[in-house]
């Protein structure tokens, strides 16, 4: 099966795709690796399949170019190359039990550039696990955002992504954001008292979340203290078992 | 009145900038230049107000940062200073009939980072330009991805945000593209036809966009030809004069 992880730069993916595939192997599956990653220098785990084989930023930077235009740019190179790495991992599937995919230290660069896109295309089974930081979290229509996030990649790459709050180690009052992200209702009628028109839109989105997605859990991961990963694994397991009932 | 570009990086943000910027100009108004893009080398105008004066993504990379990793910290570095920039813009729009914000390259560097969001919240009559690219739109479903981002944006930093098609310059069929993008009810009809799980989920967001948010014009942008400039002009206006009906 095939797990993406997906999230702004500096969500944690590449460290927990490490931490993840560890786990996993520790428990007896056979795990492959995945970087897709052009800006990165280095990896804690040993990718079976890296993209910085064909580019990466750093040469594009020597080359002149600035930071976002290399990494732009990267990608566009990449998008010759999209079949061929769908092929890759289509046998890396194969051969394994799990196939990690650590996606581009930008998300934007996976979601709006044809490269993840077409990408992601040619595995409409797999999970997106979509990673967002605790700092992200800090009023309540953030955690509107959030939820709904998950959705546009959903949307976006067309295949089902559950979210995830990562480095839950980093957090004091974890239960003061699981009252919010556990329970939409609670959540859309807190959103109700507020004021402002930011509010008034959160608390749209958020009523019509029942309507518009199966109710998804959030899990809650930590790379550094394992948190989540069982969670984790049983999620991955149900989408591939019972085909996209995740709560 | 204050308006920010917003969009990935490649949307063509900072052109965009300084071409309406210099549009406004001979038009008689008072324009007044923000950059929030600490990766970025030449720009198009002369701005009056700078983030590089603080920190470069550059700097950073000489002392070891990977191009992400710079990115990201040199926000981290800005962040102290958000309330200073909030102040400094306050008093650029007094002085101004036009302020324009030309945001940071990666998107998410905005969108995600607390220096971008704070920075926003000091602003909620400002308005948001969305800026996505040609390319971005490949099947029905990613016309109501690029809708809904605008409305993400909107959720995100609290100000009103207009979905812009940018570089329609570069693009041939552009009544095959406005057909879905003036007509959300077209587009909808359109996508319950999609036979995918991916066609369902946007069906749905799509059909649920009139209860969501009030129906918004997309706008058609080129720098390069000026298109849509006086449309644009007539967003901000009517969004300043009428607090938010951009139908």
């Amino acid at each position: 099966m095939i797990l993406a992880f997906i999230g702004t730069a500096g969500s944690g993916k590449t460290t927990l795709t490490g931490e993840f595939g560890k786990y996993l192997s520790e428990n007896g599956y056979r795990v492959a690796y995945v970087n897709l990653d052009t800006g990165v220098r280095k990896l804690p785990y040993t990718p079976d399949l890296d993209v910085r084989e064909k580019v990466t930023a750093w040469s594009l930077m020597d080359e002149g170019l600035g930071p976002n235009g290399a990494i732009v740019k990267s990608y566009d190179i990449l998008a010759e190359y999209t079949g061929e790495y769908a092929e890759k991992i289509r046998e890396l599937d194969k051969e394994s039990d799990y196939v990690l995919i650590d996606t581009p230290g930008q998300m934007e660069t996976f979601l709006f550039h044809e490269f993840g896109v077409e990408l992601m295309e040619a595995f409409p089974d797999a999970l997106g696990v979509y990673l967002f930081s605790p700092e992200v979290l800090r009023k309540p229509s953030d955690f509107c955002f959030a939820v709904f996030f998950g959705l546009m990649i959903d949307l976006r790459l067309g295949i089902t992504t559950v979210p995830a709050l990562n480095k839950v180690d980093t957090v004091e009052d974890i239960e003061g954001i699981r009252k919010y992200l556990d329970d939409i209702e609670y959540l859309t009628a807190r959103l109700k008292l507020e004021p402002s028109t930011q509010g008034l839109l959160a608390y749209k989105l958020c009523s019509s979340l029942p309507e518009l997605a199966p109710p998804t859990r959030v899990l809650y991961l930590s790379a550094k203290t394992g948190e989540g990963f069982e969670d984790l694994e049983t999620v991955a397991y149900e989408h591939y078992c019972t085909c996209g009932d995740l709560t």
